[in-house]
């Protein structure tokens, strides 16, 4: 039975199997740095002792993955936790060629061998990172009476807008990808779920290249029902990212402090909420910044930027809540009240992580809407979601990996996914 | 603030919210079936003393959703737990028009108005156990050091095979749907994640009319490294699936009774695990059973079904794994020994469940076996995540729509999915 590196007890004979992070071969001594999902530890085999072992690690290169058999031992000249490993024996599972890159190699390189540049201690971590923070944020609502819905991503019109989605071959008529669950989310209101939230790929078929963009990414998406306004909805995603953070502080704070240099701050409820008129003018009082004319009633990249820093500096606060968007400029199943759309955005670290709102649930006044923006025919199957009653109800996404992204203070999307797919990238 | 029905408390002064179930209007009373997600009460209004919400409820029809503000009271006459609300004021929140289908329509009908027929009891349970069928195997997963990953859906070549897999207009290049993640989840393998598993949507081209397959379902995978064989496989599968019937128990399982008049058993461990070739021979000595020449190697549709009962008769258990299969009736990626795939069915009340395998991690011997398979450049991309060192490692995938099917006894996918996607079936 294999033990844990973090596991390994003085003097007891155990089994450890991990990559061979580096290899040193010295006149008496051969230094291994083995590396398992808990830690790293130096396996020291003195060559008279130990022919069979030296024979054969001959032309055994680092990045090979292999057992050794032995004992683990405390020692004061060994620098990695004071601990080193003997060996006794040594089962070779891989081999390893030598890499093909290296620590200079570009991210664009990097990202063709990405599951070697995901070996990094940083990037393992990141990986666990994200499960974690989704797995708080998951396990809240789940606490919280939510159901887990899977809608599907297939979809028979281009939904939403015309512009931006991808085309699929399906048999012998087209389909398209799904932008979002929207649709469907609010669908699941008018079955009586009352709540319910989805962790599943959404497609954008943006030819752009950003550093906040991806064809392809993970969507957290939730909807609830009965809600007064669309502050029950941001009250709830408060709730829903402070439960992601406190699992993501509990279980590697201190790692992510270490190997990131970054603090996991738990924000403080209620996240500051400010109109959109009253952000603009304080931005023009306190940073002389107007917003240009095309972008009135909305944000832009510059705004958010500026807004992260009021934030910080007005409320000591790394979230703040924006309202009272104009119209125009937001999607037409957002509730209006006296002509304002009843949601909001999320900035956070200088960047807008989530659309949130209370959603129009009334059938004639949700049709009016649609027509008002020039949707037809495509989103006549989603109308007749309210034809036969649907309770009031709201929610919003967020992009996990932007989240992540964000938390840890990566530069790009293409740092932190899995796998990035943007226009010009779709492999590995 | 709404306070949900099954947590009313008598003489207390209290806003329900919830859809109509059933109005009934007689000379001197009006009686109301309200549902919300925790149950139903009977709101009971004398005509004679409310002639404002009489007023009000003036054409309301069945379905529509409303909020009564009143008090609980116990009343030995009525049905429902012996309890009635008594309301002063109504709002209603939602207008429903007549439904367009009734008890009698086909599935069909019914899936073209799947947001009604969710609303049923039975149905809106089973979103519910799905829910917590998930919740419990990747809570298991979670507490033993999986780490979630998101991989892409969108990929550069078909995969696996040529065959059944969607086209994607990818900008101006062709991209195709992943059918499965299992390329992925080897190459977090050879990132050194060690545990990994995934929730996401897979994709099927396959022009087929089934009970038992849609062109888009959700798939509960995981892979693991470290593994001795590919019985660690099977062991981790049979605590993945206890952990999630158990949960499924905790929660629902008298619902489910109630509901479905099923029993949600815990199996116990170990699941019976027998040779195909010793199955084929029990399955013709005990009914009688030849297996077809052109599936010897492997299984089929009539043989899933005797084995379940053969199980249940031999060993009293609905669970059987079946190993050995033949090679030429496996995916290439399996590893062999003594040219025997190290893998797995596992069947579950008739039906197969998942495949399970040791996977070949070393490079040399999997492009071999891919060769032999008539596999070439398709592949090659994933060959390379082997030639950089890659432990030992295997891992299973389970459909959960399929899954729940069989827990609760439905008879198709069309009754269980939230939306249901078939060759034939793309809305809503």
């Amino acid at each position: 039975m294999r033990v844990l590196i973090s596991e390994l007890k003085e003097n007891e004979l155990s089994k450890i199997s991990g990559f061979i992070e580096t290899i040193r071969d010295t006149k008496y001594m051969i230094f291994i740095m083995l590396k398992d999902r808990t830690g790293k530890i130096q396996v020291s085999i003195e060559k008279s002792s130990n022919p069979e072992l030296v024979k054969q690690l001959e032309g055994v290169l680092a990045n090979s993955v292999v057992s050794f058999t032995g004992k683990m031992v405390l020692s004061e000249y060994v620098k990695q936790g004071g601990k080193e490993f003997l060996p006794d024996s040594l089962e070779i599972l891989s081999t390893a060629e030598a890499l093909p890159i290296d620590d200079t190699a570009s991210i664009d390189t990097r990202m063709d061998y990405r599951w070697l540049d995901l070996r990094s201690e940083k990037n393992n971590l990141m990986l666990k990172v994200q499960s974690a923070f989704v797995a708080g944020m998951r396990g809240y609502l789940l606490d919280n009476d939510f159901t887990e819905i899977h809608t599907p991503k297939i979809i028979a019109t281009a939904s939403e807008s015309g512009s931006e989605v991808f085309e699929v071959k399906y048999f012998d008529r087209k389909a398209y990808l799904a932008q979002s669950p929207q649709f469907y989310k609010q669908m699941a209101m008018a079955s009586g779920i009352e709540r319910m939230f989805e962790i599943a790929p959404a497609f954008r078929a943006e030819n752009s290249n950003t550093n906040r963009h991806a064809t392809e990414f993970t969507s957290f998406d939730l909807e609830f029902s009965y809600i007064e306004s669309f502050q029950d909805v941001m009250d709830m995603e408060e709730n829903v990212l402070i439960a992601g953070l406190s699992h993501v502080k509990e279980l590697y704070g201190e790692k992510i402090k270490e190997l990131f240099g970054i603090d996991v701050v738990i924000p403080t409820k209620p996240f500051p909420r400010i109109k959109l008129d009253d952000l603009y003018q304080s931005l023009k009082k306190r940073y002389n910044y107007q917003i240009p004319e095309h972008d009135i009633g909305d944000m832009n990249a510059e705004a958010e930027k500026l807004t992260s820093r009021y934030a910080l500096e007005e409320y000591g606060h790394e979230f703040i809540f924006i309202t009272d968007f104009k119209k125009t400029k937001r999607a037409f199943y957002h509730m209006r009240e006296n002509d304002i759309p009843q949601g909001y955005d999320l900035i956070w670290r200088g960047t807008e992580i989530t659309t949130g709102a209370q959603r129009e649930h009334r059938y004639e006044i949700l049709k009016r809407q649609a027509l008002e923006k020039g949707l037809g025919s495509d989103v006549e199957f989603y109308l007749e979601f309210f034809k036969y009653g649907c309770p009031p109800h709201g929610g919003f996404a967020i992009g996990i990996d932007r989240l992540t992204m964000l938390l840890l203070g990566l530069p790009s999307l293409k740092e932190e996914m899995f796998l990035f797919r943007g226009p010009s990238r779709l492999t590995p």
